[in-house]
């Protein structure tokens, strides 16, 4: 038997790996460090082949209705389990296409939280507590979060291959623990190592009998065929990390049919320094602030791009301490990508009336790497342009504004966009509280967690995290994308039972709790009791 | 002194009731039992005046996270109080304003249930569980549902004057326990109402010290106006219920800007009606289906508009039975509106093959009446024009589908668009269980609220109801209208709180719970207990 040449590295469609039919339409991925393309070719999937993932991820929604809890839980650990097995493999495959470290990041950092997640996933699908059963025992009601009925779809972002990886991360574990399938749009930065991550959940639907179409894979499309993907009937919900432009592009397909899509998009993540607090730590903070900055080469959602200081000799000092820390040469970015987005965001910054302190241009060399970049604006410059004096470089680049009173302080904070953080760092003995009080009320509202005395980079997997916040930085205010069970809620449909005969009725809505630990709203209070 | 004549009734901005300055242009109700127009005019208010809601709106959001939640509950028990003291009034003037009777409707059953809601809404304000506070010890987390940081905007139908009324509906009381202002945008068609309802609500305002800003109301803006309006920057969520064309209108552009909309729409509320069943009892659920379809003259969201029997004599009986049933006189519509939408409506079945079996007319006379109208469909045909047949007449309107097999119901079941609702009606003995078990999870996925043997009219204020569902139905599968506290949930953002400092916790996150009452996630336990 002659084989055919496998032109491009397959897709997986309804449980098969199969050679996609935009194979003579490839792409490669390249190492940053090394401005080299590798080797494998990814195909850019034809519309068709799109609209076979979402029938087999349609039959796999129902087939996954008759799936006991038990067994789903097992798969997803026999995933994390599969992908620690390969873990050298992996971590170095994401070295290689994102430039990211493999020490101390991806291989003993991002690989245990990404299996750590799904592992949490799995204990959150058995336990089931986040479904929120709630049972009126007079009036004959009970109602859950069921599964959303269709597949749901995960773009991942470039700059987490493992934890945020569209078949592995955050938004995949979730949408599994609720009981849909996916389908995984690989970010094309890092197709290898979704492959690589594919390979091990394909490994585990088959050793734990899961529906063929639980979990998909395509590696590009056209922008309309994503923007028909998530518009499509038989789609559940998407779920989207990555750059501003791209998301409301899908957003608004989406939006338009009415089907849920959660967006991470654009955040400055703003970083309000009091005076008391300068007074006390100057060089700490910019320790803290530098560290936080430069973390990932800049490249991360809660990376401090905004740094808010009264004006005065002290914190004029704090501009220079930075500065200094800033001169520190730059890490290696993403892609080539990276490059010109940054240099974009610094002209618009720029042009918007900042002043250039450090950096400011591309580094010259064989990767791809942008001098560390800080800026500074007056208060009064910053209330003439908020909008484009937010504007996300995904960098290590950051901007500081100096209000020139407390009153000037508010203003800012009331023109502050939608954030998925803000910090305050504030003098320990308290001198800073009446400041505090008058600012951070302000900027509550505005961001989805508030810091004190700390960096907002690491995003802890926590039932009490918020890794969301009002628009832009995501597209409703009221879910995270990150901590277990909070991020599974995206993913849920309310299904309300009335008067359903009892043997039709879901486990978790039986009188039995059917788990003996999951915890239930029964006629008003929370409880692992059986109903009566 | 001379009082200037008031030319319009007065709006309410900021605390103070003012003539409008679109008094110019204005509108008056109409009376639906004799088609004449009331004295009173109510005005169209320019967008400037929109503007002032807006701001005033956002001082009192701003305001409302120093007003202690005890007091805010007590504003809403007032309000309740306030409505029950002119009750009579009240009732008298929804009925002249919508046609629905004083009894057994608004006075004893409306009424008491818009009261009963407020006072629901001010005991989860008290208690706050619905906040889901959530804390997490070891990494100093903690996280819970604030207000949006801005007014929610509500626009309520024409067929609940009270329960589901702008000012004092469903929407207002749980935006308003979310600890939200609310702009109120009265329906046209009960505008009196709307304003008694809202001089209730000034009253307990003053008589409970809240902020000047925390109930406003509006008449009517231009739909430009209404779009800016549900999109501007200070908005902080929108609650609409009624027709499919304006609701998409505004859900347009709040999406394009990321502001949370909550839409209740259309539905045709499924009813599947199993052959075991009609042996049993067709007669008793021909009663129903005609009680359930005509309740309110047909204008209920949750009105059975859609039969799917299997084709039989049997089902062939049951037509007829209903057919004999619908021969009764109509009621009286809301208005002159209703008179065309039923008519388009009817008109567009009937383009796509419906067959009429009784009605389909407009009926001469003193009031707004259309005859009671039944139409019939072969599945084939459904089938072939699934989304025109499931076109929602807002009236005495029913269409019955026979279906020529179980394979076939599948089919339909699968065509279904997203609903509020869908009942089946089975044999008691358990006969009719196989094909429930086909046709029912296949059904599950596509509405809020799943009943068995009961029609949909009748939406209890529980916990566990779902008056929601998939789009079209409403704009997100993930939450309901009605039932505290899970209505409450779609008006808070999500605030988690990083390592800030214990005194500046809000109270729901200190360490001590602050009602002794109210349950928290600590730990992954829910609990009443204080931290520690």
């Amino acid at each position: 038997m002659k084989e055919t040449p496998m032109l491009t590295e397959p897709i997986l469609i309804g449980g098969q790996w199969r050679q996609s039919a935009g194979s003579m339409k490839s792409f490669a991925a390249v190492d940053p460090s090394t401005k080299t393309p590798l080797a494998e070719a990814y195909p850019v999937s034809p519309w068709e082949e799109v609209e076979a993932a979402l029938a087999a991820g349609a039959e796999a929604a129902e087939a996954l209705r008759g799936v006991p809890r038990d067994d789903l839980a097992r798969f997803l650990e026999r995933f994390a389990d599969g992908i620690e097995a390969h873990a050298d493999t992996v971590a170095a495959l994401a070295h290689v296409e994102t430039g990211l470290a493999i020490e101390p990041r991806l291989r003993s950092s991002e690989l245990p939280r990404t299996t750590d997640q799904l592992r949490q996933a799995a204990a959150a699908a058995r336990e089931r507590s986040w479904c929120h059963a709630t049972i009126d025992t007079k009036r004959g009601l009970r109602s859950m979060l069921g599964p959303l009925g269709g597949p749901v779809v995960v773009f991942g972002p470039n700059n987490f291959p493992l934890a945020f990886n569209s078949v592995a991360g955050g938004d995949a574990a979730a949408a599994l623990a609720a009981g849909n399938p996916i389908i995984a749009k690989a970010n094309t930065g890092h197709p290898g190592t979704t492959k690589l991550l594919t390979e091990a959940a394909f490994e585990a639907m088959q050793a734990t009998g899961m529906p063929s179409g639980l979990v998909q894979l395509i590696y590009r499309t056209s922008h309309e065929a994503g923007a028909r993907l998530v518009s499509h009937p038989l789609v559940g919900a998407t779920g989207f990390t990555g750059s501003r432009g791209a998301g409301l592009q899908l957003k608004e397909a989406a939006d338009r049919v009415g089907k849920p899509i959660y967006l991470e998009m654009s955040s400055v993540n703003p970083v309000f320094v009091l005076p008391g607090a300068l007074e006390e730590r100057l060089e700490a903070i910019a320790d803290e602030l530098f560290a936080s900055c430069s973390l990932g080469t800049g490249q991360f959602c809660t990376k401090p791009g905004l740094t808010v200081v009264l004006a005065s000799e002290r914190s004029e000092a704090f501009l220079e301490a930075i500065a200094a820390r800033f001169q520190a040469p730059p890490g290696v970015l993403l892609g080539s990508t990276g490059l010109w987005t940054i240099g974009d965001a610094v002209r618009q910054l720029r042009d918007a009336g900042a002043h250039l302190v450090v950096g400011g241009a591309e580094v010259d060399g064989p990767s791809y790497r942008y001098a560390n970049t800080l800026l500074s604006v007056s208060g009064e410059q910053f209330l003439a342009q908020p909008e484009a004096l937010q504007t996300e470089a995904f960098g290590v680049v950051s901007l500081m504004v100096f209000a020139h009173d407390v009153p000037q302080m508010q203003a800012i904070a009331r023109r502050l966009e939608g954030n998925l953080t803000a910090s305050f760092y504030t003098h320990t003995d308290g001198t800073d509280d009446a400041i505090y009080d008058g600012v951070a009320p302000i900027v509550r509202g505005k961001v989805g967690r508030l810091l004190n005395d700390a960096m907002p980079t690491g995003v802890a997997v926590s039932p009490a995290m918020n890794h969301g916040g009002p628009f832009p930085a995501t597209g409703h205010p009221g879910f995270t994308a990150v901590g277990i069970p909070a991020s599974i809620l995206r993913f849920g449909a309310l299904h309300s039972y009335d008067r359903v005969r009892s043997h039709r009725l879901p486990p978790e809505l039986q009188d039995r709790n059917p788990t003996g630990r999951m915890w239930r709203l029964i006629d008003g209070a929370w409880t692992r009791d059986d109903v009566g």
